[in-house]
């Protein structure tokens, strides 16, 4: 969690492990969440649903294929999906390492 | 207001206008709000406050000077600031062309 307002390059907070993906939280409240998830090339997040908030992928480097309900798409920077409440998401496959900003409202595992 | 739930290339999606910063909606729930504000060079945002919403910008093109409370920094791509409720907070002059995500909840204005 970030000390202050102001994160210089949020790229910079960017691990990789050669197992699984790891996630990095930056900043929360109650109401609003945001990290990131990093995922070495190869690697996923299993489709999953949050009931009752919302959620989006900014993917900030790399390239990865997103699943949003029935859809999934080839994503690099620059690129959002939005996956509303109740409707399954995931990163089907990291096509290079990437690196993706993931924003909630309300907050995994609730407020601050 | 995107049809569906990618967007390939937000950045795709900046104007920039000589008179003033422009903003583009991209998605909008009850619970959150993601657009974009883009500002030409010697642009700025208002340092305004917003009750009961929190807030964030990351910078994804350009280098700006944004303020937080009493802190400001001078912010390029991949920088996030962070304003939590009641947190004055603006864009005090974009220093080359600029197109910073804003991420609200709630979102401006109410619900979808």
């Amino acid at each position: 969690m970030a000390a202050d307002y102001f994160i210089p390059d949020v790229r910079a907070l960017a691990r990789f492990t050669p197992d699984q993906i790891t996630k990095t939280d930056c900043f929360r409240s109650e109401r609003l969440f945001t990290g990131i998830n990093c995922l070495a090339r190869g690697q996923s997040q299993k489709v999953h649903t949050h009931d009752g908030a919302d959620k989006f992928y900014l993917v900030l480097s790399g390239k990865a294929r997103i699943v949003v309900g029935a859809e999934r798409r080839e994503l690099s920077a620059g690129a959002i999906a939005w996956a509303p409440a109740g409707l399954a998401h995931g990163i089907d496959e990291a096509l290079e390492d990437s690196v993706v900003l993931v924003v909630m409202s309300p907050p995994p595992g609730g407020g601050k």
